[in-house]
């Protein structure tokens, strides 16, 4: 049976192929710590919990197709809260970040158009602009410069006829870059002066360590055409299974098209949008601000340990829960599968994702990994001196 | 700016194009009777609320990609106790049966690629169909024929090089229409000789009135790598905005092509999922049976109330709870706008779903109407004898 060609050009995530190797390293009896998946320990707000418990309807019917009310008007308020005027028909429910992802590519995306995003992106993106039969131009970046990339220069240059849109990750995943006002503007202005979709992948908003106030492309009134928001409470309020995002944007035409696809599929999941809608009207700054401290204290506990580690090189990341690292060998695929398969020290080795599946450009990112620091300080403490052990180890019989 | 041929190509839900004007109607104090949606107002058992209750973990994490364990091996527990033999490899969980839909359908189509549907379908799936680059070719069927699809001479002479697959909807949507052993043989028959993909819709499994047992195209063991089934607990359940329906094949190549999507949206909700699977645990041929029986009477009091129309012409529904029906008017669209604009008995007016919007072919269904009889029956006499007076008043204007 034939398949898609579309399909047939996607891959599996670079954050799950080693699963099997990992279960393999447990039968054998180790422990092993986790630096590769974004899955934060932290506790679900109880008022999630409370809403689903609360729901006194004797039937669990389809939501309207853009979301339930008390959601999309609870997203309404918090973005009221953060500075930010949108109605609630500039909101579609969705399922998680993802699906607003992938309405809004559907929604853009003709077979042979091209989408601009930095290197190294998360490797997602690459499954949803695939199978609209679009690609990825990758806007090249580099560990030397921070993996900053929100220049004309850059980017201008990779524009042509069949460019249909931007995509950034702000705060960034798998980089960590937190962008400037100044980029901010720049990214957006690019995005009007070529008339491309600016899609502003934002669920990591609250999540910044520079003492900045949460920002959003939506802040540029100018640009109600370009930008599209994805969002989601996955990230925000620790609540990854819940599966409750949406795509903002005040480009009426695109809402439209876009309600083809929400109707077409009917609705996102009724409890959880009312356990989402209880998180966004009774936890805001206060919340958040604890949120971000607990997640500053483990990045503060990843940078450190890695400044002991030889010839390893970083950029202190800015946001999000997520750093990109080189390491001094020459394959960090073949460096994980030699600590799950070979490595240990007092029964313990240690996961992240290698750095290639990060890239678009062919080659890159071989020496470099991604690490999520979600766990507690002492893990990822142990987490990075066990990455330090297996590197020497696996240096060391590469010489020998 | 520019949107996506395909997604230009998509329309609206027509069961949800005359809400505005349904609106309008209450606005001027009208009781709406509801023919139009499939809302079952059965209430959802209370095993997926207690579960649901019941999760004690302080965190809602990321279920993985194919679907939480127990729901899973309880969907597998399903089948095994209908007589069908699938593993949990063969399984993965999806938002609802619509995402079931949109995953298989993007791993087969490419641009221009085309799909056999019986019309009257489901609207749903030209969108689904659509947003590939692929279309929909229908398979022709009459009102007088009872709306039956299944014949070689029918069904052959519209399959060409671009053929990739051929949707059925198994109890039928609208129609009602259940395939006896010997049409779901010749389906698997024509899909097998053919290399088509059969994708067989079954979220209304359980709902059939002539005695016989649930049946899945899932039992033909020679024909593993044609079928994909489609499922959910939306119907079967009573839990349309619980969103989780199930994608089951045993083609071991399009599971891994599929699970590239599931990776990349990451997972289904994670409450939703263990919901659904206590009520596969405890609810089963009884619950099944009270069921039937509570959807058969409305069945019977909806066929018994339209037989008192004069020249209102249907074929008795064997399952689903749908039905299409003819009526003695040049456009049911038109007679719509009148019901909800103009007419009212005692106050009252109602909704039904004009048959245009279920049809491929340009012109065809103009004087049909799809009914769903989702209320109890007392409200549906009430639903039949509005239409009846709308009808003759339509008429009577149209005539003065």
């Amino acid at each position: 049976m034939k398949f898609s060609s579309k399909i047939e050009a996607c891959g599996l995530s670079p954050m799950r192929k080693f699963y099997p190797y990992e279960v393999a390293a447990k039968a054998k009896g180790r422990k092993v710590l986790h630096l590769n998946i974004g899955q934060p320990d932290i506790e679900t707000p109880q008022a999630f919990f409370q809403a689903v418990r609360d729901y006194d309807q004797p039937n669990v019917p389809y939501a309207p197709a853009p979301g339930v009310e008390v959601y999309l008007e609870a997203v309404r308020a918090y973005y009221a809260s953060i500075g930010i005027s949108v109605s609630c028909d500039d909101i579609l429910a969705t399922y998680g970040g993802s699906e607003a992802l992938q309405v809004a590519l559907t929604c853009i995306l003709d077979e042979g158009d091209e989408v601009l995003i930095p290197e190294p992106f998360y490797p997602n993106y690459d499954t949803f602009v695939r199978v609209t039969g679009g690609h990825i131009r990758p806007i090249p970046t580099t560990p030397e410069e921070g993996y900053r990339f929100a220049s004309r220069e850059r980017i201008e240059p990779l524009i042509n006829e069949r460019t249909r849109a931007i995509i950034i990750t702000n705060p960034g995943n798998p980089t960590g870059v937190v962008l400037s006002p100044e980029e901010r503007r720049l990214m957006v202005d690019i995005a009007k002066e070529h008339g491309l979709f600016l899609i502003s992948d934002e669920v990591y908003r609250e999540i910044v360590y520079g003492g900045e106030r949460p920002a959003s492309m939506l802040e540029f009134d100018d640009a109600a055409e370009n930008v599209v928001v994805v969002d989601s409470v996955s990230k925000r309020y620790s609540s990854t299974g819940a599966r409750v995002g949406a795509m903002l944007s005040r480009n009426r035409e695109l809402m439209a098209q876009a309600m083809k696809i929400c109707q077409g599929r009917l609705c996102a999941a009724t409890l959880d949008q009312l356990g989402s809608a209880a998180m966004y009207e009774t936890l805001n700054e206060a919340y958040f601000a604890s949120v971000r401290e607990e997640y500053q204290r483990r990045r503060d506990a990843v940078v450190e340990a890695l400044e002991k580690l030889p010839d390893v090189r970083f950029s202190c990341p800015e946001g999000a829960f997520y750093l990109m690292v080189t390491l001094p060998v020459d394959d960090t695929e073949k460096l994980q599968y030699f600590l799950l398969e070979e490595f240990e020290d007092q029964g313990e080795t240690v996961m992240y994702a290698p750095g290639e599946g990060f890239y678009g450009t062919p080659g890159k990112g071989r020496n470099e990994i991604r690490i999520a620091y979600v766990t507690n300080p002492a893990e990822l403490r142990r987490a990075i001196e066990l990455l330090g052990l297996g590197i020497a180890a696996y240096n060391e019989r590469k010489r020998g």
